[in-house]
């Protein structure tokens, strides 16, 4: 037999499965199960009829290039519309800042790909995004967790943090934030802060990495669009690499997304996605560009914020009339996610067993956080779950909540009979 | 101003453009050129009509699924028709070994990401596909070149290299080749060459990474399908990395590839597209996968095949006519390329100037050379270019080496007008 460990990447031999991605593999298996583990937009949400439209008349023949190779930047034409996109953002760009990208966890893989070395650091919100964790491990580099506030990041603890690791001699370039309905805690950080960010970047020489997926899906109720402008707004030095995606407003199966970032920059993520995978999608960057023409995304944003409010709605209300004794939550305002506090008792984790067999899926609060054996950042918190509300109907929303609240009640009575089963005795 | 070299990653600081998507940009610029340049497919033999017919059925919205994130291995139905297809080509395999990968691109990044440390060596063919090129150098590992005889890659130099590195104390772990229809020599490896490799990789504790594009597009007058089995099929010890793809049978534009191979690899990749794009197209892989149950593919091949050949034809018969006298070349038995060897004195890169003025592009061969100043390796030969006859039609491609018979006459007058512009003096 062929031992292939001695085959692998120092890379590869730290690669991990992501913890989202293994629920899915729950799910398939139990059809009956509510899913409130990946965050995936609604399909009935999707603009079917013009999508099909567009794709029939592209498929007409008449354009070769529909299914040919193409430019690695992306398809121009869709460069156009999204410098469009940014400038209604608030973001002065131009073509030689932009690349599209075959979704942004590859925006996130080229940023770590072209600015991480093995062992460098990069500064990451606690909790932050799976995805962003997978990206910056593949490279070997090491994360560093920095509490968040109700308005995000912790501004006084994230200096602290660079300071400490920079006196240890320790490479630090890169903060990543998700601003606006944060994966997982669904926090937005406050204007004010944002512009402290900024500078604390220049003063610092630091770039910011800004993910932006889920700035269009603000809730009218509680925030509106000036709450979400982009930090990459204000960026007059170009500390700020920022990224953005179609998944999130027109739909995912398309994979397309796109950085926007300084001119020198930008061009080495062209030469590694030109290693990585060529181009994205030719038909794909070709749909997206119709159904932004065509003012079909323009459409589907009213439509996608009053969708998932509602189910964020729902969510909430059965949450605090079946579960308000034992947990608590930020309110998220936009977004897809919403992050459960259970009592200290509870190993979220632990308890998914129970969960599934009642019927209902969710992903553990610990896949979101870094560094669980560094001294000097807040570990894993066994008593956290994020919930994402996009996909589910309203009803299965409901039905879901109820039936994690019967597992959250059974495993407490479990603990209760036997104490030595707790979380603090394993 | 920020001073972005200092953020740059080691691995991006050596990152450079490909040679062949450069020469996009040329022919961009002129509307009227004719581009033996990029290995494009022929997009009038694309079966638009089937492929309109299915993505206009599949986008009806009766299943979500079609624009939804998805698993990472890829598309459950269309993983079980590539094992049909692998069957066909005799490679016995099971849905553990496969993989589906945004185009072989991302193929080869996965197993240079997987399987390559900074300074490990990869053993290639002299030349070798720039794409495999760029996937290695960008994960920091070195290539030695082995030269390439008639029936494929000299074994006695292969081995030799092999020793000698591994005596220098260099870890030496892969072999890549790409077998049939070789990028950018067009060339075959034999049949009794393909075992030898196999046992040599079994002795010398080694894997193949099998890079199979063009085993399809076999011309029925030089070659059969008993030409282009795949190493892959012989593979008892499991030493064999598979990577092959629908970009040349169906059209690129898709970005729907594979990889087979041993499970404990397999779920490496799969971990690691995790980190880089998630999924391949869902859309993408819904279309493919019809595609080839309604028979489509299966009716495109034996098509393209004549297609191709037939432009192969006419490039070898111009060839012949108008530059016999100073060029010569393989024929290619199958596949895109033709590669040019000119007499000693033209540099086929500093001839590109006045290719582009007679109204004719190619890639130096240059681009397909690796290890330039490496004492060990034979170094670029300046006198070579591939020319790709797959995308312009018979008449261009007549026209086309018309062009470029007159850009090398014009190129050897002036140089034996001003000798000390020759390539010796530079």
């Amino acid at each position: 037999m062929t031992n292939y460990d001695q085959f692998l990447s120092r890379a590869a031999a730290r690669m991990k499965e992501s913890a989202i991605r293994r629920m899915g593999t729950v799910i398939a298996a139990r059809r009956d199960i509510i899913s409130f583990a990946p965050g995936y937009p609604a399909p009935d949400t999707f603009p079917w009829a013009e999508f099909r439209d567009i794709a029939t008349e592209l498929l007409a023949g008449t354009d070769g290039n529909v299914l040919q190779y193409g430019a690695t930047r992306g398809y121009r034409p869709l460069l156009e519309i999204i410098l469009g996109i940014m400038q209604k953002r608030g973001i002065a760009s131009s073509m030689e800042h932009l690349l599209v990208t075959t979704g942004s966890q590859q925006g996130l893989d080229l940023v770590a790909r072209v600015l991480l070395d093995p062992g460098d650091v990069v500064l990451v919100e606690l909790p932050t995004y799976t995805g962003a964790i997978a990206a910056f491990r593949n490279v070997q580099s090491e994360m560093i967790g920095v509490p968040q506030e109700a308005d995000g990041i912790d501004l006084t603890a994230l200096d602290e943090t660079l300071q400490r690791l920079r006196s240890a001699g320790r490479c630090v370039k890169i903060l990543y934030v998700v601003p606006n309905f944060q994966n997982p805690t669904g926090l937005l950080i406050g204007l004010p802060k944002r512009a402290r960010l900024l500078e604390w970047a220049e003063q610092r020489d630091m770039l910011i990495v800004e993910d932006d997926p889920y700035r269009e899906l603000f809730f009218e109720d509680s925030a509106s669009e000036a709450d979400v402008r982009p930090i990459k707004a204000d960026d007059a030095g170009g500390r700020v690499v920022y990224l953005s995606s179609f998944s999130k407003t027109l739909a995912p199966g398309y994979r397309v997304a796109w950085i926007a970032a300084p001119s020198a920059l930008a061009s080495k993520f062209e030469m590694a996605k030109q290693a990585e995978d060529l181009l994205t999608g030719s038909l794909d960057q070709r749909i997206i560009l119709e159904a932004c023409r065509r003012g079909v995304l323009d459409r589907q944003l009213p439509i996608l914020r009053r969708h998932y409010q509602h189910k964020r709605n729902v969510m909430e209300q059965t949450l605090r009339r079946e579960l308000s004794d034992l947990v608590s939550w930020p309110e998220p305002k936009g977004g897809f996610f919403l992050w459960l506090t259970l009592p200290d008792v509870l190993d979220a984790d632990a308890m998914i067993p129970r969960a599934v067999e009642q019927g209902v899926i969710y992903v553990a609060g610990e896949a979101f956080f870094v560094d669980a054996d560094a001294p000097t950042t807040p570990g894993p918190r066994a008593n956290t779950m994020r919930l994402s509300f996009s996909a589910p109907t309203p009803e299965r929303i409901e039905e879901g909540v109820l039936r994690l609240a019967a597992a959250m009640r059974a495993e407490l009575a479990a603990i209760s009979r036997s104490p030595e089963a707790s979380p603090a005795a394993r």
